[in-house]
């Protein structure tokens, strides 16, 4: 192992410049020092101060990816389960699952519909999105009785810190929001776009040619998705870094929100 | 938009190797220059060559992540579907959907389930994976008659992949072979592990601690499908860029399989 990063002689503003918007590199950047989130925090103040300090300055073409927990908590989402009371079906449901009534029922409020209940609760959202206790989450929360909900909006979200960002920095600045999702057919999760701003979230090729010159028919890219996810990659959910600056990645300014990557329900072979 | 990185005054090689493995920065490079991969092609010199000539030596540590077409094309998974002849229940699905009966014909070869057929082909290949028309592709293949089937073994043929990076360069590279597939419930392909080498394919959190002291409970992160998914957004598949290094990413050697992420059936509650 090399010496850390921190240690580096050489200057870190530096290191986090020498990657442009070429498609040949791209670079990931932990923005490291960012306090506990508490309702009502400036997140794009809190942000920008703590990747000033790392020697990260914004540069226009940037894109922050943040996890779904800090702007759920700078919006209040913090839920006490001293203060739920759970319907008769949450408490059929906990009984049948082993889990705490109080949580279940906050998982259907916050779901439009379960898809499963086997082992764990598969839930589609209000926003549409589908995933394991809609969104309902205790980690990196503190105290033993409080969970997180998912922001009300999340593409909403986006847009505000894409804004403040730019108010504060001067410059242009795409957010995605990320929470980390499972999936049917493959272990593990993986951080998916939940909410969006200033970028493509897909991006289509179908009308364009491979190298051969053949049209491509069915390859649409779920961009915002692998931004989200290679985020993922330096924000270790156990470690607790919440914001990665990624810098080199070429794209088109647009106003898509991350709700256009939810699949249409008629156009969905696994409802 | 900045000077493009090629025409840099800076060296390349400096550019490539300010990326530590500190968990603080990660860095993603475009393998740029490789030949049009022919049955046989030895891929690890290939692709070495590539990365010298773009400045960009590999160093230990690195994570390799290829395109499943180059790996096909070189182990000669290209078939013409001129010598394909379509099954009677090939030729029933193929006018069902309006495709040509004979790249029908193999998708059923590939699968060993199939899970839907309203629009496309889901399938469920014999190594397990999900997966529309079981990886049977015609893009970026030379030719209106040819389509590229996935690896028979692509954690093998990381493998050797891996092992003969080894021994061109004597450093010790993972290695992930990726493929773009779609997911239910969301809009878009991400690309994905079928194959790896050298590293963990899945991170558990579980029985660590969250920041806030509180022991994690279901985090496993798919952290090979984040590395390819990471890799996919310089893929650009239109574009035709085969090869991603990965620089900074901190893991424990290991001898995962990419296989290790398919979801056991008994632990699906999508089949």
């Amino acid at each position: 192992m090399k010496k850390p990063y921190r240690g580096s002689s050489r200057p870190r503003a530096a290191l986090s410049s020498d990657c442009e918007r070429t498609d040949e590199k791209l670079c990931l950047f932990r923005i490291p020092g960012l306090p506990e989130i508490r309702k009502g925090e400036d997140l794009a103040k809190s942000i920008v101060a703590a990747a000033r300090k790392a020697g990260l300055p914004f540069a226009a073409g940037d894109v922050l990816v943040v996890a779904q927990k800090i702007v759920s908590k700078a919006e209040g989402l913090l839920v006490s389960l001293g203060n739920v009371t759970p319907s008769a079906k949450a408490q059929a449901l906990a009984a049948q699952l082993k889990k705490d009534p109080r949580a279940i029922e906050l998982v259907l409020r916050e779901s439009r519909r379960i898809l499963r209940s086997d082992r764990v609760l598969i839930a589609e959202t209000h926003h549409g999105f589908v995933c394991a206790n809609a969104g309902v989450d205790h980690s990196n929360v503190p105290g033993d009785d409080l969970v997180t909900l998912l922001p009300r909006d999340p593409d909403g979200s986006a847009e505000k810190l894409a804004a403040a960002l730019r108010k504060i920095t001067g410059k242009r600045i795409a957010v995605i929001i990320t929470d980390t999702f499972g999936r049917p057919w493959r272990l593990g999760l993986t951080n998916v776009a939940i909410g969006a701003s200033g970028l493509p979230v897909l991006v289509d090729l179908r009308g364009t040619r491979d190298r051969d010159g053949k049209p491509l028919t069915a390859t649409v890219l779920a961009v915002a998705d692998e931004l989200a996810a290679a985020a993922g990659l330096l924000m270790g959910k156990a470690e607790g870094t919440p914001a990665v600056l990624i810098r080199g990645y070429r794209f088109k300014p647009a106003s898509e929100k991350a709700a256009g990557i939810v699949r249409p329900a008629s156009e969905d072979l696994f409802r």
